[in-house]
């Protein structure tokens, strides 16, 4: 691993990992080459993941972390075993790796568009999608609640174990996502929707909803709204139309994102930026996707994700022209693509192809 | 109130509650009668949620737990206030009365099944629906899990708020719903998908594993799966008919019921029981919605997910006849609905006009 930043090339670390994290990551970057030019990055390869872990017991060394922290922006694939690997503790790559990221680079805006294209299959009736502009982005907190790592067990493995998690909730933290959100709104369509379950979490939902009124207020010009989690997902499946910007905590997040990829095409989609506004550390972006061990090595994972998230870090690193182009070649495929069953480097070529 | 349970007749306790709560409530009775007769029951009205609250400022008083703990049977209809009704601490209702009798009577078995009968709209396209069996049942964990109203905040109210929300999981509660989830997968396709996250909630999830992986041995006839909580909200808007039991905790189970709600047809058909498999304590049955306070004494509500919690609560008192017959009712009425737009009392005059 070397990670030599000449002055005038940014520097992008490319964390492949594991299951069809190299296909769809590949794939990206011959994506970005052919926007960019082959040299306008350095990227800078890092051999991490399963396979890491299996041969050398590793899963993120110290010295690692300081080489990734001076790239200008992560470029990641897929990380985590198949959920059967019984030679892989659950969680080490996702807490060892990806969440530790997250957090050590205060990754506290994960930012997850999804966008219904036409002509895309989705598992919606037409009642619910035809005439309807779906278009809406979550913006997931990405470094506190139960992804705190903040839990423990007693009696670990005997019939009176107790197990917990705790989600860690801050004021600091609340407000700083919601802040986001709603300038992010104010560059869109002017409605922000607070999902939460403050009637059961009282504490941590009583937080949210207090920032997320006092920031409101800020912005008149922004449209509130708030849902319970579960509301969130039946809305999510019959008038997602009616989403804009969605702010809410890392676990929610989780999991209405990848609802909300499966209704907008698929996650094979949806392209996700795990960011530190301020620059402090560099920021990640990846696909929502997990990595798919059952089909990986096979070329049949769609790569448009990982090209998505090209284009993600792209417009992050003020390269807008660049993230624009890509986005337009994406969406021109995904609109003429019907039934046709294409490998993972087929799709990346017919859209590199659309950049030449 | 009074609760004269004579020897002879079962006796129920009906909690209407708020919102649109009494309307569909009045239509579960009004089925309740024409298959049972009217008295065939002691029905015994407990006048509990926000009016009482506004006016007495009492939630549940111990005195009325008390004559509630002595009836064969709770019939609830919905229980909160308005997210928006600032006269009501959020929570309050949800926590004092509805989550207060699912832990005080032990309602470890939050039973919530969903089928997808021909002709019922669903938000889902044909490709997903047609010619599928989608029928299946969540086994939601009641007593337990972020649930627990184990949590907390410092330094409230300032810029330094920590709030927290404890997850408590015991190899004692996770056993007994997992052995339950099998045992009632034995009566039906023999299958049984575990829902968590246990890549990130490393020490909960990693207790439901063990757990669900030691009774699924004493289980050989019974086939497993195991989903993340994420990747469940994708199979449920893309292939829902692969589940047919799924086990999973209190969150969890809140947030994929009302998903599988909207999936199969709309929270106004999903009825749910919180079943004391023991006796101890008497069950509570319930549709899976809320108090819809937007929509309160309109007469726009579909009692059908109430008159089908009546048809689960007959089964649970040993009446499998009545039971049946309320289903077959319902099913036939379902299947004719077509656009149809009628009040709520006419759904249940039209369903007890099947039974008479
Ligand atoms: C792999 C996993 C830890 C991760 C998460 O839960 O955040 C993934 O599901 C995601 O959404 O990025
Ligand atoms: C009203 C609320 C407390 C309740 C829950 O979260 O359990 C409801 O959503 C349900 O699913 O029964």
């Amino acid at each position: 691993v070397s990670t030599q930043n000449s002055a005038d090339r940014p520097s992008i670390a490319v964390i492949a990992g594991d299951g069809i994290g190299p296909e769809v990551v590949a794939e990206g970057l011959k994506v970005l080459d052919a926007v960019a030019g082959a040299d306008a990055f350095d990227k800078v390869h890092y051999d991490l993941g399963a396979d890491r872990w299996l041969r050398t017991g590793e899963v993120l060394p110290e010295s690692e972390m300081e080489s990734l922290a001076r790239h200008d922006a992560i470029l990641l694939g897929a990380v985590g075993a198949a959920p059967g690997d019984t030679r892989i503790p659950s969680g080490i790559l996702e807490r060892g790796l990806l969440l530790k990221l997250r957090f050590a680079f205060d990754h506290y805006v994960n930012l997850r568009p999804s966008k219904l294209f036409p002509g895309v299959p989705t598992p919606l009736a037409p009642h619910v999608t035809e005439g309807k502009e779906i278009d809406f982005v979550v913006v997931r907190e990405g470094t506190e609640g139960l992804y705190a790592g903040n839990g423990g067990k007693l009696r670990a493995g005997t019939v009176h174990e107790v197990a917990t998690e705790v989600s860690v909730n801050t004021a600091y933290g609340v407000e700083r996502v919601v802040r986001f959100a709603f300038e992010h709104a104010t560059k869109r369509r002017h409605k922000v929707t607070l999902v939460h379950k403050h009637n059961v979490l009282v504490n941590a939902g009583g937080l949210w909803r207090r920032i997320f009124e006092s920031v409101a207020a800020e912005y008149p010009q922004v449209e509130t709204d708030y849902l319970h989690i579960d509301a969130a997902t039946i809305f999510m499946a019959t008038d997602p139309a009616r989403f804009d910007v969605l702010v809410t905590d890392n676990l929610f997040g989780d999991i209405i994102t990848d609802l909300a990829g499966a209704v907008t095409g698929g996650i094979g989609l949806a392209a996700s930026g795990n960011l530190n506004p301020s620059g402090a550390f560099p920021s990640m972006f990846e696909p929502v996707h997990g990595s798919a061990p059952d089909i990986a090595g096979q070329q049949k994972a769609d790569p448009t994700a990982a090209i998505l998230s090209v284009a993600m870090m792209l417009e992050h690193l003020g390269r807008r022209d660049e993230a624009a182009r890509i986005v337009a070649a994406v969406n021109a495929d995904i609109t003429g693509r019907g039934d046709q069953v294409r490998t993972t480097s087929e799709v990346g070529d017919a859209i590199a192809a659309r950049l030449a």
